[in-house]
């Protein structure tokens, strides 16, 4: 079935519509001013809609060829003028003259049916298409360009491998003198899958702290200035704002942008009140905005006591801690040396009100989030359906490596390894993807894409 | 100097950014994944655009070569995710290698500077993208096509030619034996020439019209159906949903589509009480709405006494009136002969409440307006700029024809013909055109277009 939809926003100046399918060129031709049956792959044709004698558009066509299209079959984008009048009008004609109304994500989807990209890359697509800022855009795009189904098929080839030495050592168990494999090398191998497995699956948490802005927490004592800093902090931020007609991004209340990466301060209800003597943040409030961190700004104007610092470190376990030393303007304050000797907590002076040291801090809280260097080659996973799978798989490979420890033979171990196989390949959708599935993932695209 | 912007609306699948300039390609290669200096015009290369070693997005370009593109220069499209942070960084990069981000139309005035259009057409061009209905977009179409243009050269044509009869009569003024041309024969000539240039011009209250919907207004007494009969109205077009995803029409308060005719309802505040009981409109204010519509929907349920009859029909003297008889389903009307007689208005039966009779009311509101058939081949002017040049035309064309009839010679009228000749050429822009006009045209326009 050939299908058609509008692929881009309505209201601008000019609008695509894109056709997929067998007969995309066959209806074209019906309602085009010239016949496209015979046109080139990659070419672009000016002409004009028509409905019977009715002209609804003057228009280029591009046309390109299975297999070489998005989808994989013949396919064609027109490009209109950007009128919804028009871009409806074009779309019924479509439809009248063959063409199915598009669901969401399903040119992508026949993309994937058509081998053009696999499962997970497909997904990159939607989230390349809903990211915001720098680290967003190249997870996804690390994802479309395949670096994740690249690393699942170094570890489907290692499985593989596994599998066939437990199988050869089945094979020939009569043969006690070969030794094909050491058990103790097969279970190092699996060692090593298992730790991959688990490493890819624990950067979802920064995957999705990445997605969904980065947590942190402005804690103090009253009056100490977490208003200000705050207000300067989202200050600064507002007024990085792109100069590009069009395309002002939204901002989300209270999240920065640091380096690409955002920055998300949590709990500043209180915070936000312009006077800090208005706040009214119980104690108690404090340490669950510190739970709900990742980051933690701890402000302080004047050598802290023992209790404050006793109570803060007790909660920042797993936290990174910055503290934040403010009105520097107005005194020196001591080196905080109870503090620091403890541990090394990166101390950033400033003075909040003067905006000075803010860079500094910046720079702090992007170092202090530790992120792994997101460049095109490094692999995080964002998609919770990925790190559902990678669970499964690491617990089935764990019951592989029990299973080696307590010596089970390699028959016993082959269905759990067979698993691990299978559960990675869902990924990709490697193996055949149930339609359910299938539509989950397709039902969050845009309809055009 | 080369161009680019964003020529889609933001938020789409897919966002394709316009470039246009001498150096196109140059730039586009310093960012591209392939060189495409050479590449032949009207052709698809797939690649992707990259910042230094950073991926910025997998594109779609398609190439145009001067001069057979939209703006007569070389110029390229890019295809690119629809994400907003994609675009503005592609947008980046293209003006860090050397482009200037486009203004307002710019596209357009250079497509008119470089002679691929005229002015008329380029105005069409925001005409088209604005068009939200047939009617406007059929007006709009017919413009861009240059039936407008061509209209004009005719007229100029005739006046060219006007024109040099006029100084033949001049130069052989002694040779009295020359009769080159009869002068009546050039005075119905410029008579020509003046109506088609007012008939043109009176085009434009139907233009403004239809741009900006039929004015019609419902009068009749206190609870006639008249609040039935507007939302029965309304409501049948608010069902006329497009059902084609994204691409849901706007729709006007108060305003009904008919035929692809934009009908608006004036003077509602009344009537759109609930129940006709609560309207309060005095017979004054019945009649500023008559005095302000085109077409005059005038409620009864019963015969109307002489009173009323006189009443309405003393002000309705330029109006079209429909005469609409309600609650047939009540009790048989008469025939009105009182009225009916005097002036043959169409008499349609409703009955508003169970929706009897509404196509037929419909269809003689369409009537009613008495449009000229809105297909290309017939001329509206819907611009305001067009209507002064066209007004301003008539009266030089009309001291023409004064000094005709004044037998002044020919060349005292050759100043006021010279003057027709350019006023009209001002409508296409043949002449020379002021900036600040240019200016005052494209800064309608949208960005990338």
């Amino acid at each position: 079935m050939t299908i058609c939809a509008l692929a881009t926003a309505p209201g601008g100046a000019i609008g695509i519509i894109r056709i997929s399918g067998p007969q995309t060129l066959e209806i074209l031709s019906r309602v085009f001013s010239k016949d496209l049956r015979n046109a080139h792959p990659n070419t672009i044709h000016y002409g004009h809609i028509k409905n019977g004698k009715e002209i609804v558009d003057e228009v280029l066509v591009s046309v390109f060829r299975s297999p070489h299209s998005y989808t994989g079959e013949d396919s064609a984008e027109i490009s209109c003028h950007g009128s919804r009048y028009i871009l409806s009008k074009v779309l019924a004609l479509l439809i009248e003259n063959g063409c199915r109304q598009a669901g969401p994500g399903e040119f992508t989807q026949r993309a994937y049916l058509n081998g053009k990209m696999d499962l997970s890359q497909a997904e990159a697509v939607a989230d390349l298409i809903a990211s915001t800022n720098r680290a967003s855009h190249q997870m996804a795009m690390s994802q479309l360009r395949g670096h994740f189904s690249n690393e699942l098929a170094t570890l489907r080839e290692q499985l593989l491998k596994l599998t066939s030495l437990l199988e050869l050592e089945l094979d020939f168990s009569d043969h006690e003198d070969l030794e094909f494999a050491d058990r103790s090398q097969l279970y190092e191998l699996a060692k090593t899958i298992d730790n991959r497995i688990t490493q890819l699956a624990r950067s979802f948490e920064t995957g999705q702290a990445i997605k969904q802005g980065i947590p942190v927490a402005i804690v103090g004592k009253t009056n100490v200035g977490k208003s200000t800093l705050l207000h300067r902090l989202l200050k600064d931020e507002r007024a990085i704002v792109s100069n590009i007609h069009g395309t002002t991004r939204d901002t989300i209340e209270d999240t920065i942008d640091i380096h690409g990466v955002n920055f998300r301060f949590i709990d500043t209800a209180g915070i936000r009140q312009t006077s800090d003597q208005v706040e009214q943040i119980g104690i108690e409030r404090t340490y669950q905005a510190i739970s709900k961190a990742r980051i933690v700004l701890w402000m302080i104007d004047a050598e802290p006591s023992t209790e404050e610092i006793s109570n803060i470190t007790q909660r920042i376990q797993n936290k990174s801690l910055i503290v934040v030393v403010n009105k520097i303007d107005k005194h020196e304050i001591p080196l905080l040396s109870a503090l620091t000797s403890h541990r090394p907590h990166p101390v950033i002076k400033i003075a909040a009100k003067y905006a000075q040291g803010i860079p500094q801090l910046e720079q702090a809280i992007y170092d202090a989030a530790q992120l792994p260097d997101i460049t095109h080659s490094d692999i995080i996973i964002t998609n919770a359906r990925h790190y559902d799978a990678l669970i499964r798989a690491h617990e089935s490979i764990q019951r592989v490596i029990t299973g080696m420890d307590q010596q089970l033979p390699g028959d016993l171990l082959a269905e759990d390894l067979r698993l691990t196989i299978d559960t990675l390949a869902e990924i990709t959708g490697g193996q055949i993807t149930p339609n359910e599935v299938l539509g989950n993932i397709f039902t969050n695209f845009c309809v055009g894409k």
